[in-house]
């Protein structure tokens, strides 16, 4: 029996801190976001109008772009029904429609350029495109009913089906940059036409399993088409791509019961978080092929953690979770939703940081004498929009549809991942994550309730009306029987905690990151008298948890220590000075201007 | 009255430790040069009858390769008179007379490649061959007497002095790699011709005070061209470059008593040895630029270090202690001599290090993606020979010419700088250094000795005739007064230490360096059972030293700790496991295979 997930088309997010978040999302975030894609011609390039010598010549990408914005902008109108934004969708469709070729292809990029270069190169995001296409198509067919983007996108995955499963007359056999696998099930799911699922399957079979064009400047596993993927354990290569197939893996993997490819899934997602993902969340470890690296390498302050390669992570997860409900799949989410991925966005929802770095220090950027490599030092304060802007519009899409990663059902078992204040036909929630650990649930539907027990968490208190409750954990969850008119109250204890990292990640020894809850922490200068790479803890924190207005979030006061001394070196010796030190989650840091900043503190043993 | 140096030429290092490397270098080092300069064509060069399509096509830098091979030999042959070495060279020198140019011009790559280029092209190393050939006729002549190279070498002293000083014929003004400014003050020396010092000077002079053509990759400060040099603060470019150009600018300071060029010489010093020099006296933190950086960035792994700089910083601390008889000058060449510049060459004499790296983790270089950033990964072994070899034989001209370091005497005070076994008609030393600390020193020639008190030493005693004496310290040194026919007995204490880098220097916060007497130690794998990136130390270390036979050296063991749990992060504890860990002299590092090693190690405060 599948555990199914409750859309988020199905409940209200109702309060708490991720209904600000989509307030500031669907009132802000996705306008700043479409005026920055009008400015760079993004809208624009559907038209397929360009001339030569004119500004924001259109790029391979740019289509990927636009379905983004516009499977967000279904999204928010779902909720607010705000139909200015189904306005803007309309006319982009309409120009999809206008400019798309009679055989159902549409690429505003090849069709105007290099119309004689279609399905020729793996290389060029052509299917990412359309991958991004068809899930923007039908999340719009979804939320407003409307089904003309729909059947267009169904006639392109006509066409795609043709070409590379039916004819074979593509020059390449799965695509370099994937997208399309998951994509292909979600069309298959809002049109019931197996078809999409089987082209999904082809191109999961088909990968890895013969020589195929890759990147020229990178090794062979940057595109993930090494070996055939139900034999891969490592997660390798460019991180966004890697996450996006592997939750097309696991959708086949589902439909299919396909036992091998979820057992590869497993593999890599085991790789990944045991081995391979900050503590924040963020995985990719080198701006080098935007790509995972080797088991605990995780530099923090070259640390390429895209916005993105997050976001994927989490669709990954939530995946495995429908075929196995196991907590270290939505601690992932947890861990990722409140640190890694909510650090891409700036608090007044109009900047976004493509990578996500553990560690700043703004004068390293003047080390470098070539000024080629010094493009490669990572940005120390969110921009509104990038060249390559695939950052920006996932964010949106993903905040609209947070609703998606709460609740799923099994038989009569509720089971409650996230705990998100909202409010569905048959289960009510309140919560103070992520700064208190307070959640009510009320149901009068379910006979049993099964809540995630976060692995953050080392004192907590489980009652239902009132008494407490009996229960089973398993795979960190605990499983609860449920009278009528159930009212669930958990107590997760928060505590600010010191968390170490695994010695194998040889950059973290000797080095602390505060936490509290879900929330991982981090040190900037001007919160600090010193230098934040100068301060030290020791085991004795005196934590005083103190609200910063102006980041509407909680700070952290704790005892810290400094050395300062003027010889470069000496003898050691232990004469700190003991100092304070204000600690603010991580996903604040860079709001107030480029500074040092760090998450892994200097720790006194 | 100047602090004059007693060359090596008059002297002889009659035991321990630097005999045997004098012993290495010319039984053992000078020929592997040869032989593998022999085979990469660098000697057949000189013939100029290259023709294309053949191996080994010249390459702008030849020359200076083959200069400093000829003046390691010469400086062999002053010892031990082995006529086989001059037999090579004179073939060099026959060669060099035989295809240079009539008006004196000599370069083995323009004469033949690009004539008509010939003092174009500031950025393509004419100069800095000319100046390597200047050096290596000075020492060829003071070494055998015989005089044809250094005329050879006037001629073309002179013609650059026609060329760039008073036709101002050239196409630049000052050369993009220096070396010619120190070389033209050793060929004044030689010759007493002070048109060679007064057009050293003129290179010094002009210097940055005008734009000249630059390197397009990098900054402008790459080649120290930025300003003028009397204006310079900190050190900056290619530290090779830099410190040949420092050494020149401090010759120049002495001969002409250029108070203001002293000035800059000694900010540029304090700028090097307080803020941009490993604790291994390494300088140049990048490889981009192999060059200098910023204050306190002194990264371990991705450490340039080059060989060249840590002795080009030899050569300009020394010319600045004629200048300033100041332990400053004379501590940074023991931690020099003994750590940064000993790394470079393999134990067996055979292989060199152009980088010389604090921490190595092999398994980094499958980290990255990128074909092309694994070229700047640090080698993890020494090579014998390398496509620029500038490093080997710079080490063996400088292992042979190590007596120049010695002594030095100013009226009727002897000053005794590096604490190496030698007799000079004057005196005569014995010392235990690197390992032990007891020196004694015989002289009936003085009227007052003084002392280096080396930088590292807590305790102390000076004896002379077996009495304690009686000693005054100004600037590191302890001045004595002798009685005739003196034995002063030094005794510097050397203990195991741990010394720690300035707060500043971030990536060293919360590690320590293991340190006795002069020389620097390391961990690496195979002598230790925890991977040496996960060892920590305390303060109580319970240090048992031992001498290794196979590395001829003396090992430290201590107390250490390491932690090991299986999952990524966890909350912090203090379960450490005791262990062992063994230390060996940093500069034996990789004579063993490729592994882990790391000169800052955890520490446990």
């Amino acid at each position: 029996m599948e555990n199914k997930f409750l859309s988020f088309y199905d409940l209200d997010i109702t309060g708490g801190f991720w209904y600000d978040r989509q307030k500031l999302n669907s009132e802000t975030t996705i306008k700043a976001v479409y005026d920055r894609f009008k400015e760079t011609g993004r809208f624009e390039a559907l038209k397929q109008n360009y001339k030569e010598g004119q500004p924001n010549r259109p790029h391979i990408f740019y289509d990927s772009d636009v379905a983004k914005w516009i499977e967000s902008a279904a999204y928010i109108y779902k909720k607010n029904k705000d139909e200015s934004l189904l306005v803007l969708c309309e006319e982009m469709i309409d120009d999809i429609e206008k400019t798309r070729r009679q055989d159902g292809y549409f690429n505003s990029y090849f069709q105007q350029f290099e119309p004689e270069a279609i399905f020729t190169r793996r290389t060029d995001h052509e299917l990412y495109c359309a991958g991004h296409l068809m899930e923007a198509a039908v999340a719009y067919y979804e939320c407003t009913g409307r089904d003309r983007f729909l059947k267009i996108m169904c006639d392109y995955a006509d066409l795609i089906e043709k070409v590379f499963l039916k004819d074979k007359s593509a020059a390449f056999t799965t695509p370099g940059h994937e997208e399309i696998e998951l994509a292909l099930v979600r069309l298959y799911k809002a049109t019931n036409e197996k078809r999409y699922l089987e082209l999904s399957k082809f191109f999961i079979d088909e990968r890895g399993t013969k020589e195929e064009d890759e990147y020229d400047f990178a090794k062979h596993n940057y595109a993930q088409s090494d070996r055939p993927l139900r034999e891969l354990s490592l997660a390798e290569g460019h991180s966004v791509r890697a996450c996006y197939l592997y939750a097309g893996m696991a959708d086949i993997a589902l439909e299919y019961g396909d036992k091998e490819l979820f057992a590869a899934c497993e593999r890599i997602f085991n790789n990944i978080t045991e081995k391979r993902m900050y503590v924040t969340g963020g995985i990719g470890s080198a701006y080098q092929g935007e790509s995972f690296t080797i088991d605990y390498d995780l530099p923090n302050n070259t640390a390429y953690t895209e916005s993105c390669a997050a976001i994927a992570l989490c669709f990954f997860a939530n995946r495995m979770l429908k075929m196995d409900v196991n907590s270290k799949y939505s601690d992932v989410i947890e861990r990722i939703i409140y640190n890694g991925f909510l650090s891409s966005t700036s608090l007044d929802g109009k900047a976004f940081f493509y990578k996500n770095p553990l560690d700043i220090d703004p004068k390293m950027k003047d080390r470098l004498t070539s000024t080629k490599d010094r493009e490669h030092f990572p940005e120390t304060e969110r921009l509104e929009v990038f060249g390559c802007s695939c950052c920006p519009p996932n964010i949106t899409r993903f905040v609209a549809s947070i609703g998606d990663y709460i609740y799923s059902e099994k038989g009569d078992t509720l089971f409650v991942h996230q705990y998100i204040s909202s409010k569905a036909d048959k289960v009510e929630m309140e919560s103070n994550f992520p700064f208190g650990g307070k959640v009510t649930i009320k149901t009068n539907n379910y006979n049993n309730v099964a809540v995630r027990i976060p692995s953050w968490v080392d004192k907590y208190t489980i009652k239902v009306n009132n008494v407490a409750a009996d229960y089973e954990i398993s795979k960190g969850y605990a499983y609860i029987k449920l009278p009528e008119n159930a009212l669930i109250e958990l107590d997760f204890n928060m505590e600010v905690c010191l968390v170490e990292s695994n010695p194998e990640v040889f950059i973290n020894q000797g080095k602390v990151a505060l936490t509290k809850g879900p929330v991982v922490y981090c040190l900037e200068n001007i919160d600090n008298e010193a230098a934040v790479h100068k301060i030290s803890l020791k085991e004795e924190l005196n934590a005083e948890i103190e609200y910063d207005e102006s980041l509407k979030a909680e700070a952290i006061y704790t005892d810290a220590y400094k050395k300062e001394f003027t010889s470069l070196y000496r003898k050691v010796n232990s004469d700190y000075k003991k100092i304070k030190a204000k600690f603010i989650p991580y996903y604040c840091f860079a709001n107030r201007g480029t500074q040092e900043m760090c998450v892994w503190v200097n720790f006194i043993n």
